[in-house]
């Protein structure tokens, strides 16, 4: 027998059983991630640091096609640097690491490890902005960021973190505000097109803006169990950051202005949403366009003659053209099955002597373990479209769950037993005062405020909370 | 006129003059980095950026081709961590950030960022490494490190740099001393075949070995003026760090043993080799292969008819292949040559309406300004061949200056002499002392060994410093 047959994967908690211990058994068991010795820092392992390589690579081309360049920036903000935008610093201080020796000497300033880079780009575009033919400034930047966490998890929340955070300036206000709804289009676009995530996008509240924007905006997809994941986020800082840093350009009409600035960015927890929204009892499940192994060929019943030559010849057929994997190991073909759900493979082939005969083989799709026979010739395009089917498939999917856990309140007896007794989002109406949004989330014990979505139902006149007349129709729901 | 036509490009300090200054000149006026208000940090630039990334995207190919996997350990190292390898932490702690807060409250441990990773790796190795069958490990990291420094310069020498650091772990000491070696020819195949940079490379002595390996090897390119850069290294740890860390996998004979390791790192400095191999006193120059723009269009009398849209076509013929931009803008013909130059574009093409009615162009190149009339049938291979003209030009040039500038000194007489009145390397006998490695540097304010080459001449039995039995032939000199 061969000698790892009597391995089988291992099993994970149901879902529906404990959703929380669903997630790190599959963050565990499909080895994306291993706990570190670090408090609140993860290790990211070669299958989770692969689907980020993908993000980075379909983000990246993103960004450059809209004419972005990549620029880095320093580790570490100088306490009085972080000091000059006053909503922003006591947004951000309470949750700085310090770096207060360097070598064997105390630092004269301690230094706070960057939570985000809005004040190191400032200064920076002081030095590089003089005139309007140095605007815009388009700039990006992939790196680590650290807030000082109390209770952490794998890619939802940890002290340490990886994203790309774009920060440009713009001559005009009308300009910057379009820059700040177009990057947030391009996330939409890339969680809906590229990780097959459907997701509500909005503007936040005053009270759960970015600390020192004017505006910002937010795409909030919906995690299988109805909690909302905060997804990416597009500010909007008018000149605030300028005036406090003293940025200015000399206009087309000759006088001194300051620029327009945004910000945003998208982070590894991009990730969290992929495991929260698509996987299943089994595992992961990958979207194809970001899967480490878009396909995995498994050969059955291999040791008849013919069967690995042939399972090899299509690995090279499709690998041209796709991410793909022929596992020819001794394990037990049940357990490679396992072990590719596990690990959210979004195709499987199956290949052996019968389907040769037949010049043939089956695709098996991850999400509804539907079982297609495709014939050997002309098989790389019968792949495409099956992953474009496991894509669809996936937001479809997704796109259900969404819709069946949103709800609508009209009073605030009805918000409150959907807050007890339903697990989603709740359309409600609200009066734009930031004491309904606390009551609100005391009364239910964490149900905050998501967005303000840019087409509002009118589903009364009056605030939920108070009744008191509505300004808007927000989106509310518990988060991660 | 055009209204950009006063501002002529800004002059550079001569190479000759002040190597220093020069340097100094280029990376600011080549807009490759910004000096940032964070003491010891840098500002990468897009321009200069987009080097770094086609760097990375080289070499990560090159590791990636080798079967390594990237992944990612946490910024920080708890002071317990890093004490457990003794040699290394006595060689890294001195040049520490320290971490000592997080948010409000002093830490219990504090948390160096990290210099370099080996502890975090072993950390994740124990958990990782059971059986023979879990080995080899091979990976890598893309990161930013932190080694505090007093006096930095950009690329060359900053508290924060970014690099990729690969660790790997390995069931026999012979395949990890080939990983060693492996990894080794890579960097030096990258400098030479991407760089066009050529370089010695060799073993470190012990006196200059990274802390805590059992062998350092090296690659030690040669800048303009004679000084070393090292360019690269690759370590072999043996099983020190495993015994250190208790990391043991079950053999193939059913026993404990403990894993052999290498490492070994390739940082921005990179970029510093770059602009001191190749520059001149025009600015910088670039290798085709890393260069953000590796060919520019300059129009001729664009005023012209028919002279624009032709080099737009140009431009578009080109782009399917190669990076190229096309200078439409209103500044003068001379201050777009001067601008690229500066900028260190390997290639430019000029076309003017003399050169349409002929149907050519003018191909210059960056390094020796020589001009080529070539046909508009089939640009793109005339453009190929000029753009491997150019790196093998610079790959020439850099060697003859290698060569020209590497000594031979037989008595310490002679090694003094050169040391005092040439820049470049020297070839002496060495006992294997230490002692007489520290006199040499301090009798010459600074030079020390490079490295013992894989291919020693014998310049004579004795060593040039105490005059006992050598043992090996060291390359020495001084070093940034």
């Amino acid at each position: 027998m061969a000698k790892n047959n009597a391995k089988m994967v291992e099993q994970i908690t149901s879902m529906d059983v404990d959703f929380a211990q669903w997630y790190t058994d599959v963050v565990k068991k499909a080895e994306l991630v291993d706990y570190s010795g670090v408090k609140g820092c993860m290790i990211i392992r070669p299958y989770g640091y692969a689907i980020w390589e993908n993000i980075q690579k379909d983000l990246d081309a993103r960004f450059k096609e809209l004419g972005h360049e990549n620029v880095y920036m320093p580790l570490f903000i100088p306490e009085s640097l972080l000091q000059k935008e006053k909503d922003h610093v006591a947004g951000f201080a309470p949750e700085c690491a310090w770096v207060t020796m360097g070598g064997e000497n105390q630092l004269t300033e301690r230094l706070c490890v960057r939570p985000t880079s809005e004040t190191l780009f400032c200064e920076h575009f002081r030095n590089v902005i003089q005139s309007y033919r140095d605007l815009p400034k388009l700039y990006n930047q992939w790196c680590n960021v650290v807030r000082w966490e109390k209770t952490t998890r794998p890619f939802l929340r940890t002290s340490e973190f990886l994203w790309q955070e774009g920060h440009t300036m713009h001559e005009t206000e009308e300009e910057a505000r379009q820059e700040t709804l177009r990057m947030l289009e391009v996330y939409r676009s890339f969680y809906a097109d590229t990780l097959a995530i459907p997701a509500y996008t909005g503007r936040k509240t005053e009270k759960e803006k970015f600390a020192g924007a004017e505006e910002t905006y937010t795409i909030e997809p919906m995690m299988h169990n109805g909690v909302a994941l905060q997804g990416g986020t597009s500010h909007y800082f008018g000149n605030g950051f300028a005036k406090a840093f003293d940025i200015t350009f000399t206009g087309r009409d000759n006088t001194q202005r300051y620029p327009y600035q945004t910000s945003w960015g998208l982070s590894t927890r991009s990730i969290g949403a992929i495991i929260m929204t698509h996987g299943d009892d089994n595992g992961l499940i990958l979207p194809p366009r970001i899967a480490p192994i878009q396909l995995v060929i498994i050969p059955v019943a291999q040791h008849k003659e013919g069967v690995l030559e042939k399972a090899e010849e299509l690995r090279r057929v499709l690998a041209g053209r796709f991410r793909v994997r022929l596992d020819d190991s001794d394990n037990s073909t049940g357990w490679k099955f396992s072990q590719y759900e596990m690990k959210g493979v979004p195709l499987r082939l199956e290949l052996g002597p019968r389907d040769m005969e037949n010049n043939s083989c089956v695709l098996v799709s991850r999400v509804t373990r539907e079982k297609t026979v495709v014939s050997l010739d002309n098989l790389p395009d019968a792949v495409e479209q099956a992953l474009q089917k496991v894509h669809d498939e996936l937001y479809q999917r997704a796109l259900e769950n969404r819709d069946r856990r949103t709800y609508e309140a009209r009073s605030l007896d009805e918000f409150l037993d959907l807050a007890a007794n339903q697990s989603g989002y709740i359309k409600a109406m609200w009066c734009g005062d930031a004491a309904c949004e606390e009551q609100l989330k005391d009364q239910t014990g964490g149900v905050k405020s998501r967005c303000i979505p840019f087409v509002e139902d009118h589903l009364s006149d009056v605030c939920v909370c108070c009744g008191k007349p509505a300004k808007h129709m927000v989106i509310w729901g518990r988060q991660y």
